[in-house]
Parts: structure tokens; C-alpha cells; sequence
């Protein structure tokens, strides 16, 4: 493992100068970093050199230096009396819209120490990107950028209290999210990422320093913010990318980030292709009523009986607590249930079948998934899946395979080509490709190709926190990309047209998917 | 003319953004960089990527880019709407204990827009480098350091609005004194400069913020430190050998910097040896009554008439008031008139004559050299050259002219092999080489030889504000010195005593200096 973080604490024991050896103190800290560590040039910021010589002399000349090691030459961040290295930790973050998740990890073995997750703060003042972009508006700006410190803050402080470790003791940290995300912590104007023609402020930030930010780490700590492609492109795709492998392999794969905005990538060592496009809130519980993001409470996963149409839910953090809505995994899961025992067909339309599952709603028909009559759910609404709900999935996943099938033209290759499919995103590592695919969202190819990678945008954030190479990787990713605006003409409408149907208007494009078990008893009227 | 200043403003004309040209704000103004000015990469540090997005769309992308350039890579300092570039100016600095001198350099062109001088504020709470040193204890640090930043910014300020510019437009500075002047001036504490075994925080400062360092300069302006090899081998001797160009040729030479604290280098481009001793205050006007700094109303030139030892004096800035007292080179002339006047003797006794500007005092014999009988310099004191302020001479000049045998034993050479003695420092433009021959304080060689460097300190600050070249050249220069500590021995004392005489016991060693005129008429008693 390739164990090169953003910074590293080094032990010193100086020999106290003599006549004969009157070197300056920091010229001798320089010489002894050069001498035990291999440091030939370390450059010296003013406010190290102010305390220094007391701290020498106070330690008999035994001294512990951070290092911020990321620019060239490396940086004297900051001197501490006697032995206090090895205990030095990193934190790796994924700053989503939704959810921040962090893992500090131990920087001389590169172990994990714990990781822990907390809703953005910034969700106080708007749910998605766009709201908080117009939060962002004069003082919002700093307002956000002090939200999502804090929200990061939380996991810091209890991260570092679960190791057993100071606050101060985590000395470097790195972070990937999308570019809204990472502008409002970087305290950017993100007012043009939704305005035509959609500009980032900055697609590669410089590391800054974690006081700058107000985060809770060593002031000097440096932060990593992984870089963005543009507006719709961002860190934590690349951070994905980084975690997958692709971009280094011979083999061509595909990734995709499935959520509000999908973005994919395909390419491999030699070219990397990219696309970004609307797919619609659905596919992040943004839909109707029963719709939420990926939480405790929230339905991930449904397997329904093709006989008698009873659901079996799994729920997250899923205690006695009935349910509370339906996340993005869920509702895939469930329309491909619904498909396969024949209660929605081929067009995308919930049959009037006689059944108690199926309600009359206001809104047309509706399926009953929890806390229909006979169920004991409290009080609670019960949680319906109505056709109003159904057609935004539709509209969503094909616009998701709409943009599949576009890019893989652009760059004149089938879906067979693909040795792998990486499914990203916070989301994505809840999707069953299978109930995906029989949906029609996502290829028909053999399960096996199909790769979750869980948190991607974490497990590339916690390769970029330890290694020099990962960091050096992002940023040649970033370079690579050749993005491809998606051209929303008239081929492409009617590929999405073809797309809204289950599978898909051509059968043939998902010879697996089998056909819905036939239902006897349509309702009439 | 190498002209790589540290900082330097670039205009740029910018593609707006658009659909079909969708890169960040940064990025764009970083390729902009590229292809209009060759900068290849550029750190763009967070507090400017903050301001950039309002002030690219509100100059109609038309800006102007603060670049210093001292770094690996450039880093945009700052950027400002419109065109601004070609108006910025740097400012060079000597740093003197007494005197801090200033010279305001167009950065476009390397001409000079002017120069200033200051006498140094901390002068308030000492009068040397001692004295400062004691008052640096606690908060005196913070106060002195503030004082230094003072002295300059009362230079900064008159320069630049005598040439028409903002404070601002001053966009990097560099700065030569010795180490402890820069060291206070850095806010690092000097402490341990005065106490054995003698050591600097800091020989290789790395270039600070003018706004840390609370200068009146545009705030983000890099400011350029010169190197020091100990606390005795300041920035302002390393300056002064980059003005002189010593290192770079192949022929010998030596470069005195003559003061309280005498520092000599000898060498070429392929060696440099140096040392530094006390040469004691005589030279700088520390002496009995009539001593003082060179400034104005000090008598720096003294002409004698050998046969009625009238005086001709010159004073620093002499309008119609009587002269104030005597500096250095004021002194080393008067003891070689009297010397040639047959006055002094071999042995340097003033001479008990019979004549009226040969009084007897208190402290023996005395030289009226000026406010004597006759004489209408208003009701100050006369200005009295004794036999104490004799002895204190001599014991400064024996002591420069020991350093320099023995430097030269060390390394093998005799005064014959130097092909130039350049003479450094504020006290040393004034002085005159055959005056300063005569009384033996540098060796008796062709005065072709001696090459006054006027104020090299200023001088090679001047170089280093605009020339990279020169920058480097510092820091080899630096790094290249080996440093030679004067064993204070019995050989270094008996040449001590005998450097005492005028000019000196053996003199063999000074054929150029004539015999004194004989005097007839030896007062009795």
C-alpha cells in the first residue's frame, strides 16, 4: 500500500549546538529532517519559525515536525515538543447533498479508526442543489460554507473521540462531493453552476488549510478537495473513478452515478469518455409522497409474492418502527416486482386488479405497500405507490438508459463491449442490477459484470487522504475526461420515448428479462 | 537586465464562458496564463478564487493577474477588473540598525523611481544591536518588530506617492540587514543570537506576505529576505557580495563590511571564506564625545594643513550649522592628517605641541578640530579629538587589519594576490582608501585595487527585488561561505599589537605611506 498522506508528523532528535556547530535552529530542523527523514528541501512558514527556538530548547532539541507534504518543496506546518508522531490521523470525506459521511483513518498503518455519517446541515435550508444554491445568495454563502464545516465537524469530533484522539491530532483530511457541494465548503459563489453556460468557479482547488475552513482538525491540517470536471461533474465522480480501477485498466468499463443527476464515465487506461444528464428526482426519493432519500426508515429493498402480490420490505437501520417511505433502490426494486407479477405492464400502466392491494386513488389507480387495511402500522399514512409516482420512475430510468445508450454510441461501442459496469454513488450501492436491468434502467448483460461500489466517492476519498499516487490519479482522471455535452435532439427524445417502456419498447435489447406472469383477473372498469 | 521580479501583474483578455466553452473560472484565467504569458501551472490560493467570479463577469473578463513568481509553481496572488499591469513597483530595502534606506524600482523597466531614508524607529529603544536584542525580551518583540515595519512603511509611503502610486502598487519588497535586524523584523526572537554558542531561528527565511509582516505594500506582496550564514553574517554582507559580483569571477578578492562588527569574505566562483570579529563602535561613531553616526551634521571628510594644521571639514548634509561631531570615516581622515601632519606619532600619541588647536584636557592632549578659539560655531561644545578617542581608534583599526592578515594566512594568500578589496556597508562609501591606508588599517596596495561599493547592502537588495538570477545567486553565495571562526590566540594577539602603530610596527609592510613631516617645535611639559 502506498502509504504517502497529505501531511506526516516526524520525530527529531537534535544534537543542541555547540561553537562548533552554531547552524541556525531551523536550518538544523531542516538538516535533521533531510538526515532521519530524506526531506532535501522543506520550506518554513513564518509562523513555525516564531515558536521554534523556545520549543527546542524546552524539548532538549527532541522535537515532533508536521509536514505538509503534498506541495513541493514540503512544508514545516507546524513543531511540538517531544515524541508525538505515529498517533496522527486523516479523515476522509464524502460530502453529499443528502448525507456526510467521514472515516478517519490512522496514517502510519493507513487502518481504518471508524467512520460515521450525518445528515448535511445544510439541508436546514434547502433539500437539493438548486435550493441551496439560491441559499447561497449574498450572506448565504457563508452561512452554507459554516454548515457544512459543522456537519463535518460532528464526525471529526466523534470520530477522533471513538480513537481516543485529539481534534488537533488529525492532520490532514481530504473531501469529494459534487461541485455545488465542495464550492459551498470551499466558500465559492456557486450562483453559476445553474446558470447557463454553468461554470465552476474552480475545477482543481489547491489544498487549503483546515482553519481556513473553520474545520475541526489541526488549523494547519491540509484538505484535500478532490477536482471537478464542471457543474454536473464532480469530485465525487472522480473520487469514484479513482476507487473503481478503470481508468487504469486495458479492459473498457462504464461507471455510472445514479441519483437526481446520472453522470457516466467509459473508458479505460488509454481514453476516458463522460456525460452528465438530468435523470430526474425519483431515483433519490424525490418523488410524490412515499418518496425519501436513503435513511433510517426508508424502504430499500422489496420482494413481492407474484400470487398473492404481499410485499416483503427491508428497511434501513429497520427497527419495530413501521416504515416511512420509499428511497431510490426501493422503488426499483419494487416496479420491477410489480412488472414481473403482472400488475404494471409493458406500456408503464398499474392495472385495475381486483385485488386489496390495489386502491383507487384520486390520482388513478395505486398500490398499497404498507399500512393498507389489515396491516398494524399505527397511524401512520399508509404508503402508496400510485401511477403519478410510476410514470416519474419511468420518465427516470429512461432518461438513465437514454443517456447509456447515447454516450456508448458517441464512442462507437455496444454495452457488450463493457467488461465491467461500476454502479456508484451513496445510491447506487443499493441498487439490485438485476431488478435495475428488468426494469429496463440499465443493460442486459450478465449480473457478473455488474460492480457495486458501495460509497465510492468515501473509499476514493480515504485512497486520496493516504496515497500520493490516488491524489496524482485524481487529477490526471480530471485532465482525461473528454466531457460530452448531451445533445437533447431528436434522436435522443426518441430513444427516450423507446426507454419508457418495460424493459424497453425493443424486447429484444433484454432478451433475460422474462415476461410478467400472467394476471387472470383484471377489474373491470 | 534580468528582470524576474518576485511578483508581477499580467493583463489578460478572456473568452467569456459558453456553453461550447464551459471551463471554471479558474481554469480559464489559468489558461489564459498559459497561452499569454508561458505560465505553464499556477496555485490559485483560496481567498482569490473566492473574489474571481464577480470580478471576471464585472470587468467583462478583462483582468489583470498578481502573480509571484518565487515559487514552484506561480501563485495568483490577487486579480483586479480591468487593465492595471505595468504600473507596479518593488521595493528594495536595507535594513540598517541606524539607518533603514529604501528604493522604490519600477518592476516594468528595473528603473529606479527613487529612494528614501529613514533613521531606524526601534533606535528608540537602543541604540545597537545589544541593546535591541535586550529590549526583544517579551512584548518588546512584538513592538520592535513593529517598529522595524514602521521605518519602512514611512519610506514606502513617501516613495510611492512621490512617484504617483498607490501603497498597494507596491507588489513585492526585499529586504537586506544583518541577522538581527531581519530577525526583528520577522518577529523571530534574537535571543539566542547574543549567547554562545550563537544561533539564528533562521539563516533561509522563505519569503513572507508583506501583510504578515504588516508592511504598507499591496498585502499579498512576496517579500524577499536575504540569507544570513550566522548571527554575525548577516543579509547585508550576502547582498553586498551579489552587488560586488565577487562570486562570479575568477580572479580573488576581498569585500570588507567595516563597522562595529567587522565581517571580510575572500574568494572567487569557485570558493568563498569569511569571517566576521569586533572591530569595536570607533568605526561607527560609538566613541568618547565627539563620535557619531554618519548622518547629517557629522564631519565625514577631514583635510589638515600640514603646516599650520588648519582643518578643512566636509560634513553629511552641511548647510551653515556648525558640524555635529565626527563619524567614522570622518576619524580614519583626521588621525591620518595628524599623523602626516607629524601631530600623532609612530606609537599614536598625540603629540603635546605648541600650538593653539593642541589643547591639554582632563584625558591629556587633545585636537580642536572644530568650535575651538576664534572660531564662530555658536555656543556648542568644541569638538575634541583626545587621546582616549585616539587609543579607541586604533585599537578598531588594528583589530580590521588583524582580521584581515589572518583571514588571508588561512587561506594561503597574501594582500598581493587580491585583485580587488571592495569596501561595503553604509560606513564603508565614506571612506577614504588611502587615509584608511595611511593609518593602516587596510593593507598598503594600489588604490586601484580598492573599490568602494557605496551602499552594497541597498544595492544588492536592489539586484534581488528584480532579478531571479540574483535571488539564487544569494542563496549559493550563502550556502557556499565557509564560515571561518577567529581563534582569538596568542599569534592573533601579537599581530593585534603590532597593527597598533601607526601604521604599523613593521613598516615594511606600508612603503606608500610617507614619513610624517617633522614638527620643530615639541611643547615642554
Amino acid at each position: 500500500m502506498d502509504l504517502t498522506p497529505l501531511a506526516k508528523k516526524m520525530f527529531l532528535r537534535l544534537e543542541p549546538p555547540s561553537l562548533a556547530d552554531n547552524t541556525a535552529d531551523l536550518d538544523r530542523l531542516r538538516r535533521g529532517l533531510k538526515t532521519a527523514h530524506g526531506l532535501e528541501e522543506v520550506a518554513v512558514d513564518l509562523e513555525v519559525a516564531r515558536k521554534a527556538p523556545a520549543i527546542l530548547r524546552r524539548s532538549g532539541w527532541r522535537v515532533t515536525a508536521l509536514l505538509g507534504l503534498d506541495g513541493r518543496p514540503p512544508r514545516l506546518l507546524d513543531l511540538e515538543a517531544g515524541q508525538t508522531a505515529g498517533r496522527e490521523a486523516g479523515l476522509a470525506v464524502d460530502l453529499g447533498t443528502t448525507t456526510i459521511v467521514g472515516e478517519l483513518l490512522d496514517l502510519a498503518t493507513g487502518r481504518s479508526l471508524g467512520s460515521a455519517s450525518e445528515t448535511n446541515p445544510q439541508t436546514a435550508l434547502g433539500p437539493d442543489i438548486l435550493t441551496r444554491i439560491q441559499a447561497a445568495r449574498g450572506q448565504g454563502l457563508a452561512r452554507l460554507q459554516g454548515l457544512a464545516a459543522e456537519g463535518i465537524n460532528r464526525i471529526a469530533s466523534s470520530l477522533a473521540s471513538g480513537a481516543g484522539l485529539k481534534e488537533e491530532e488529525i492532520v490532514c483530511l481530504s473531501v469529494a462531493g459534487n461541485t455545488t457541494m465542495t464550492h459551498l465548503l470551499l466558500g465559492l459563489d456557486p450562483a453559476n453552476l445553474c446558470r447557463e453556460p454553468y461554470i465552476p468557479v474552480i475545477n482543481r482547488p489547491d489544498p487549503v488549510e483546515a482553519g481556513t475552513l473553520s474545520l475541526k482538525a489541526h488549523p494547519r491540517a491540509p484538505v484535500f478537495v478532490f477536482p471537478n470536471v464542471g457543474s454536473y461533474f464532480g469530485g465525487d465522480l472522480i473520487a469514484g473513478l479513482v476507487a473503481s480501477g478503470l481508468a487504469e485498466r486495458e479492459e473498457v468499463s462504464l461507471l455510472m452515478d445514479v441519483g437526481t443527476n446520472a453522470e457516466v464515465v467509459v473508458g479505460n487506461k488509454d481514453w476516458l469518455v463522460g456525460c452528465a444528464g438530468a435523470a430526474g428526482p425519483a431515483l433519490e426519493g424525490g418523488v410524490a409522497k412515499m418518496g425519501m432519500a436513503a435513511g433510517p426508515g426508508a424502504i430499500e429493498r422489496v420482494r413481492i409474492d407474484p400470487r398473492t402480490l404481499e410485499p416483503q420490505l427491508k428497511v434501513i437501520d429497520g427497527r419495530a418502527e413501521p416504515p416511512l417511505g420509499l428511497c431510490g433502490s426501493g422503488l426499483i426494486d419494487l416496479v420491477a416486482e410489480l412488472y414481473l407479477a403482472g400488475v404494471i405492464d409493458l406500456q408503464g400502466k398499474l392495472l385495475p386488479l381486483d385485488h386489496p392491494r390495489l386502491v383507487a386513488t384520486e390520482e388513478g389507480p395505486a398500490f398499497v405497500l404498507a399500512g393498507g387495511p389489515g396491516e398494524r402500522s399505527g397511524e401512520e399514512e399508509p404508503i402508496l405507490f400510485s401511477q403519478v409516482d410510476l410514470d416519474i420512475l419511468l420518465r427516470s430510468k429512461a432518461a438513465m438508459y437514454t443517456i447509456l445508450v447515447t454516450l456508448l454510441s458517441q464512442v462507437g461501442l455496444t454495452f457488450q463491449d463493457l467488461a465491467k459496469i461500476y454502479v456508484a454513488g451513496t445510491f447506487g450501492q443499493h441498487i439490485d442490477p438485476w431488478r435495475a436491468m428488468v426494469i429496463g434502467m440499465v443493460p442486459d448483460l450478465d449480473l457478473s459484470r455488474y460492480v457495486s461500489l458501495g460509497n465510492s466517492s468515501l473509499a476514493g476519498a480515504v485512497k486520496g487522504l493516504v496515497s500520493g499516487e490516488a491524489r496524482r490519479k485524481a487529477a490526471r482522471i480530471r485532465d482525461r475526461i473528454t466531457y460530452l455535452e448531451l445533445n437533447v435532439n431528436q434522436e435522443f427524445m426518441n430513444r427516450f420515448s423507446a426507454a419508457r417502456f418495460l424493459p424497453h419498447t425493443d424486447r429484444v435489447l433484454f432478451p433475460s428479462v422474462p415476461r410478467p406472469a400472467p394476471r387472470p383477473e383484471p377489474r373491470v372498469g
